[in-house]
C-alpha cells in the first residue's frame, strides 16, 4: 500500500526538491493542487517587479530602451529552456486567445480549406476557431476525441481525410484529462495540414522540443506551470522556415519595420517579431522572464520525471482507496501519456471539489461535467502534500462531507 | 514678456497643485515632458501592485474571484469619472491595437463599404485598417488631414461622399500635433457610417463626454495621461444599443457567457463584457484602476484648464523666443483646439530633441519628419518647470549645442 512514508522518501529524494525554496508559501496549511490553472509567485518575481516600477518612476519613457526587446528575448529564453525552439522563433506578448487568432488567422489568409480542432480542446481554442470559420467563410470541423485519452493519430487522419483542410489546431496537453497528444504522429496524420499546437498545458511541465519534432506553430500560456502571474501574456511560435509566408491579421505598431518611423504603410518587421501588435505591457513582461528562467534553470527533463512520479502517486492512490469511493480515473493510466495533472470522475465532483478547498483546505479545482482536477506542478509541489490532500480527500468522502456543501457558483479559472 | 515669476505665480494658483505629490520623481533636476507617451508612477500604484502581488501570492487561484470583474469595474470608473459613459459602456482589457482590431472588425461584420480615416491618424490605428481592409476586402480610404489642424468635419463630409462607407475611424487629439478633434460635427458628417474614436492622447487630458455627445463606439490608451504603466491595458467603449448587433471577431473565454461552463459553443456575454477574448493581465488592470482613479479625482474639467494654461504657456515662448531660432508652432493657437501637448516644428528637431534629453535634462520627444512634441500633463506637470525646460530650450539652440550630439537611433515611445 502507498504510504506516506513512500511519500517522504520520494520527497528526500527528489533533485527539484530545492525549487519550492525560491517560491512564496503564504499559508502552510493549505495545499495547492491548481497550479495547473495559476502557479506560485516566485520569490525572484516579487522582486522583479519592485524593480520594474521603481524603473518606470525612475527611468520613465527612457525605459523603453531596455524594455522594447523584451517580447523576444524572453521568446528566445522560452525557446532555448523550455520549448526546444531556435532564437528568432517565439515572441512574447497578447493572450493565448489572441496569439491563437494571429495564428489561425495567418494560416487561413494563405490556405483554402476547413478548421480541424476536437472536442477536448480547451474551449477559447474552439471560440476562436469558431469566429476564424465565420469570418474567413470556413468549415469548422470539431472531431470527438476520447475523453480520457484526447485526440489520437487516427482521429486526426479521418477528420483531414475526404477535403482540403487548411489548418489543425490541437491541445499537447488536455485541459481536462492531461492526456499528453503524440505530436509527432499527428502531425503526420494531418500532412499537408499545419497543425497549431496549444501547449498552454504542458509547457514548464515536460519537455516540447518544437524543433526535433518538426512543429510549425504553437501558441502558450504563461501562468500555469510556466508562474508568470494572473492573466501573465502568453507566447506564440513561428517555425522560421514559415515565418515570410505568415501575415497577422492584427497589424499593430510593434510589428512594423522600424517602428519609430511612423509616416510609412504598414510593411511587417522580419521574424517573428512580426508577430507582435500592440505596446506589450512590461511589468507583466518581467514576470513572464522570471518565471521562464526558473523553469529552464530546473530543466524540463527533471520537470517531466518529477511530473510522472507525482502523478503516479495519484494514480495509486486512486486505485488503492479512492475507485471504491466512487472515482474513476478521468486521465490516461500510461504516465508517458500525461501531463502535470491527474483528473478523477466522480459523480459528485462539483460538492467535493467545493467541501476540499472549504473544510479541507485543499485547493484544486472543477471541470465539468464531473471531473476534479489534481494539478501537481513539478517545480514546487511535494509528494507528502500530494499524498496529505489525497488521505483529505478520502476522509471527506468517507464521512460524506462533500453533501452539505452550499451549492452557489465556484468560480476559478 | 512671459518670464518665470509668471509661471511661478500660475503654479501658486494652480488647484491641482498638490496632485504632483501623489506620483513618483525620482530625479528632481530632470524635467519630464513626455508623459504624453508614457505616464508618471502614482505612489498609490507602487502600492496596489505590491499588494496584488502578495495576494496572487497568498491567495493563488481564489484571487480570481476578485480578479474576474476588474475590467468591468475598471470601465465603470472610467466610463463615469474620464470619459463621460454610462456603466457598462466600456471595459478594460487588451492593447489599443487589439480593441481597435475587434471593435472595426465587428462593424465591418454588420456593415457593407470604405473604411476611412486620416493621414494624422496614428500608426497602429492605420495599420490595424489596413490588415482589415485586406481582410474583408474592403477599400481603406486615407484622407489627407491637415498637419497641424488635424482632421475637419468638411474632410471627413468629402472622404464619405459618394460611396458606401461603413465606419470611420479618427483619433480626438492627433499624436503629432495635439490638433483636437470636433466629434459632434465630425460624427454629424460621417452619417449614417459610425466614427470609431481613439482616445488614446485625449482620455485623461480633457473631458470626452461620450454619452452626452453621441459617441457609437471608442478605444484608448491608459499609460498616456492615464499613467498606468508601460505598454497597460487599454480600454474599448460600445455605446450600450450597439452592443447586442456587434460581434468581436476575436471570441475568447473571458467574452463567453457563463464562462466556466465550458462544454458549449461559443454564446457571447450580453454587453461590452462580450468583447473581453483571453485572460486579462491582472496586475497591470491594478495600475489602470490607481491612474483612473486619480484622474478621476483631479476632474477632467480642471485638467482641462489646466492643461490649457499649460500649453499656452508654450505657445507665448514660442512666439516670444523660440520662432527667431527657426521654430514653427505645430499645433493649434486656439486653446480649446488642442490637447495637453505642443508639437514645435523644427529642421532640426531630431538632433534638438536628442540634445534636450542628453544635455539639458529635458526629456521629450521626437515624431517624423521635424516635430518636437512638449507633452504637459497637468496632473503632474509645474508651470515653472515648463518655463525651464523652454528656457534650457532657447539655451541650447541659441549656442548650437544640438549640432554636435551622435546621430544614432533615439527609439522612445
Amino acid at each position: 500500500m502507498t504510504d506516506r512514508a513512500y511519500a517522504e522518501r520520494l520527497d528526500a529524494e527528489d533533485p527539484l526538491a530545492l525549487f519550492r525554496e525560491r517560491f512564496v508559501f503564504a499559508d502552510p496549511e493549505t495545499i495547492y493542487l491548481d497550479g495547473n490553472s495559476l502557479g506560485r509567485l516566485p520569490l525572484a518575481t516579487r522582486e522583479r517587479l519592485r524593480e520594474l516600477t521603481a524603473q518606470w518612476g525612475s527611468e520613465l519613457v527612457r525605459g523603453w530602451h531596455e524594455w522594447i526587446d523584451l517580447p523576444e528575448r524572453i521568446g528566445d529564453l522560452l525557446a532555448a529552456g523550455v520549448l526546444g525552439a531556435r532564437s528568432g522563433e517565439v515572441i512574447v506578448a497578447d493572450s493565448t486567445t489572441v496569439n491563437l487568432f494571429k495564428l489561425a488567422g495567418a494560416v487561413l489568409d494563405t490556405r483554402p480549406g476547413a478548421i480541424v480542432t476536437d472536442s477536448e480542446n480547451f474551449p477559447t481554442d474552439r471560440y476562436v476557431l469558431d469566429g476564424l470559420a465565420r469570418l474567413h467563410d470556413r468549415e469548422l470541423r470539431v472531431f470527438e476525441a476520447d475523453a480520457v485519452d484526447g485526440p489520437q493519430p487516427d482521429d486526426v487522419g479521418r477528420a483531414c481525410a475526404g477535403a482540403d483542410v487548411a489548418l489543425v489546431v490541437l491541445s499537447h496537453v488536455a485541459y481536462r484529462s492531461g492526456a499528453l497528444a503524440d505530436i509527432e504522429r499527428i502531425n503526420g496524420a494531418a500532412t499537408p495540414a499545419p497543425v497549431l499546437w496549444d501547449l498552454s498545458h504542458s509547457a514548464g511541465a515536460l519537455p516540447i522540443e518544437l524543433e526535433s519534432r518538426g512543429v510549425q506553430l504553437a501558441v502558450g500560456c504563461t501562468y500555469k506551470y510556466l508562474n508568470a502571474g494572473p492573466g501573465a501574456p502568453a507566447f506564440l511560435y513561428v517555425r522560421e522556415k514559415l515565418q515570410a509566408d505568415l501575415r497577422t491579421p492584427i497589424q499593430g505598431w510593434f510589428g512594423q519595420r522600424d517602428q519609430f518611423r511612423m509616416e510609412r504603410a504598414y510593411d511587417p518587421a522580419p521574424g517573428v517579431r512580426g508577430f507582435l501588435a500592440g505596446t506589450p505591457t512590461i511589468l507583466a513582461l518581467g514576470a513572464v522572464e522570471e518565471g521562464a528562467k526558473l523553469t529552464a534553470e530546473a530543466g524540463v527533463e527533471r520537470l517531466r520525471a518529477k511530473a510522472a512520479q507525482l502523478t503516479e502517486l495519484i494514480v495509486a492512490v486512486h486505485d488503492e482507496r479512492l475507485a471504491e469511493l466512487g472515482f474513476r480515473l478521468g486521465s490516461p493510466r500510461d504516465p508517458a501519456r500525461r501531463g502535470a495533472h491527474v483528473s478523477l470522475a466522480h459523480d459528485e465532483a462539483w460538492s467535493i471539489c467545493r467541501a476540499l478547498i472549504e473544510r479541507a483546505r485543499v485547493i484544486t479545482d472543477f471541470r465539468g461535467p464531473d471531473s476534479l482536477r489534481l494539478g501537481v506542478p513539478p517545480l514546487y509541489t511535494r509528494f507528502a502534500d500530494v499524498y496529505e490532500a489525497l488521505e483529505r480527500l478520502v476522509d471527506l468522502v468517507e464521512h460524506g462531507e462533500h453533501r452539505d456543501v452550499d451549492s452557489g457558483p465556484l468560480r476559478v479559472t
